[in-house]
């Protein structure tokens, strides 16, 4: 996609195979899209090169079809090797600078963040978005910092990037993030553990809708 | 180092920290540099992108500082943030050529495999060396396939790239193997575990120049 796009972060999809109970990802994935995820961000844990690879072609497939962005989650190599549109980091993955100089000015670099020091120094750092949570309590990721909402509203205040909400995002409390006024809201097991994932992220979008 | 510079394989260290029974592996590999080790390869199983990223960098500046070349498993992002000499991929790492694509004609990228027809699909693919085996019984590899003196023998005749073997391979077995006619022996604890790696480095060279 060309840079000169603007992004639609509002329904930003998280992958993670464990919480699939059985069904496959790529058809949620385009399921998740179908129902209005705006933009995918693939993310394995425990993946082997080879495997992380070869799930990057399938769901590079879908969201190519579709027109939305995919953005791989650690690996500056998996992004290349794909040419996904955008690599996301967190504290523990390459610092920013060094992932910048690895897949270019072209393209997304999104950074996890759960302070506003760490915020401002992302945005200085040259990062296209943020990542910002754990808003609510998750068990997605057993070591993530938590931030209210208010932490939300100042970072938001001081950011002038894009900032996306993640942590225990669901139908229950999407709304309180989104009147925040954040960009958009990072799902999880909100779609992927549902059995109607179409549904579910038909769901979140309209919530979304409302709230701004 | 210069890409025209022909490589020295003959003493091929590979890394696993968690052979080294408490010693640095910073230092340990500057031991095994001084004791005549002619490349290192940084191996990293388990850790995360940031400390694989801050191995590389240390260890880096200790190859760097001998002229030896750095090769890293499997991460061409990290191979890229360093600006590693090489790459080395198995059959669970990104295929060959998209791996070739990530790092640019200029890096090495070495392929392991285990038998002929792997080997002369690497090299037809482009791989700059082989590393062949396991040769011998080894605890760091657990499927790890077994390639007899006999097999390596038929590849080192059938490729005309360099073969560095690896797979078990000590002070007590390497004559055996350099007898074949490889280009190198690959090492991993038969260094690391040593009390003294600049000795156990420098005597393995010893056996290695007996043997040629
Ligand atoms: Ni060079």
């Amino acid at each position: 996609m060309s840079c000169n796009q603007s992004i639609d972060y509002s329904l930003y999809l998280v992958t993670d195979r464990q919480l699939l109970a059985g069904k496959d990802l790529a058809a949620t994935v385009e399921q998740a899209i179908l129902g209005g995820a705006t933009l995918v961000q693939l993310r394995e844990k425990d993946a082997s090169t080879r495997d992380f690879y070869q799930q990057a072609v399938l769901i590079k497939q879908i969201t190519g079809k579709y027109h939305v962005p995919l953005i791989i989650n650690d690996r500056a190599d998996i992004a290349l090797a794909v040419d996904a549109d955008g690599l996301h980091i967190g504290q523990e993955d390459l610092p920013l600078h060094i992932a910048r100089q690895i897949v270019g000015p072209e393209k997304l670099i999104g950074v996890s963040t759960a302070t506003l020091e760490q915020a401002l120094a992302a945005e200085a750092a040259g990062a296209d978005y943020l990542g910002i949570g754990a808003i609510f309590p998750t068990g997605t990721k057993s070591d993530a910092d938590s931030v209210s909402l208010e932490e939300l509203r100042t970072i938001k205040a001081k950011v002038r990037i894009p900032i996306v909400a993640i942590g225990g995002i669901n139908e229950t409390n999407i709304n309180s993030v989104m009147s925040v006024g954040v960009d958009g809201a990072a799902v999880v097991s909100a779609i992927l553990s549902r059995p109607d994932p179409l549904r579910a992220a038909a769901y979140l979008r309209q919530l979304i809708a409302l709230a701004y």
